[in-house]
């Protein structure tokens, strides 16, 4: 599996708040976004993942806000799978525009199946800690 | 300042994704709600405060997703300060579905200027570390 | 089949924009919100509808603006069933604040089968014209 | 004023729904984006109208939704003004993936102060009917 991929996303101006700037909750979807785009970039395909009966939920994120953006910005993402094994896989995420950090996050993800329990994650899909 | 608030929140059938579960960004909006909520609830306006050039913006936000909420459900959310001094405001969030915990929370809020420098929260809204 | 449905939906924080006033896409998930709740006040689960293969799409929505609704503000939405028959239906709303008129509006659902062919709504929920 | 505009915008994962497809009340969005794209194009700065005191609002909005759009599709997005006079601005709207045509919308939008009065609109906004 690709260990990172980055990508960038230009901010729509129906993603941004009152203050003008990109409502925090955004950026917990800007990270699913680049989870499914690393899985693509590999050539996986998260749907028929599912359609297979694997639910990839996230189970806790961290995420630190370091500055704004606004419409008109780019953000460059990048993400990083940190762990996949068992039922558990850790991601690492930074978006800047230029050189200044925007937001700094961590999430892991469970794998599930439909009745909820864990599950293990498909073979192909796992990554071992160095 | 009132230190803690609880309130219910019905879910909402657009606020749940293709999982039929409310989408983990969704989380983040209803701690902003809680935070507004528990401000309203001791006389205090966001919006006036915002208008005396006071921003409380999310820093940081650490989340767990512990169970799915769905359509038909409603969350009884509580939120409480911990701290609120100097810049910063941290709270603490716990949502449930009768006695099955949905989601566990916390943020810092730092309080900036419209220059984005950081300025000391109103006294009014200050709490002391016990 | 009900043939009228009226609820209280009061706004929320998050589904304000940048003036402060609700974003006007939001009418239309309040608009979807009211179909299911029409559909649930007399028994049908729209999840079930679906899960048997029917999928009613918004195939045509006409919305008049005609004032602001704001964080506080609660919407009584009413929605009427103007016609339900063949492979289409019709619904009315209205919402208002008080006796202000907020919104307006109509929709034409589709009836369509998951390979997106047109295809009847199920027997009970037709409504003749009268 | 620019008369017409197009641009290409790609779906978003977390733009889609249960159903796998654009939700539809995100098409009033890409309208909201190419009003503004359209401003821009020709060195209008919607922020810098309504710092100036004119609020621009979407008073009616029709929607025909014509197919479905996906994660993966990009949409082909074309808008035009049809008519900016007074205190009124008309557009059409056509969303296409490929030469499918997925959206077909009109609005009109209304120039009203903070106060929500009508006024007319910017004199280098307006376009005279043919």
């Amino acid at each position: 599996m690709l260990r990172e991929h980055t990508f960038d996303l230009p901010v729509r101006y129906y993603e941004t708040d009152a203050q003008g700037v990109v409502h925090h909750s955004n950026y917990l979807r800007y990270m699913e976004l680049a989870r499914i785009e690393l899985l693509e970039a590999v050539g996986f395909d998260y749907a028929a993942i599912e359609a297979a009966g694997v639910l990839l939920v996230v189970a806790k994120a961290t995420v630190r806000f370091k500055s704004p953006a606004r419409y008109g910005d780019t953000l460059r993402v990048w993400i990083r799978t940190e762990r996949a094994y068992g039922a558990r896989i850790d991601h690492a995420y930074v978006m800047k525009i230029g050189e200044r950090i925007v937001v700094e996050a961590e999430t892991t993800i469970a794998s599930i199946d439909r009745e909820g329990r864990v599950q293990r994650i498909p073979r192909e899909l796992e990554i071992e800690e160095e």
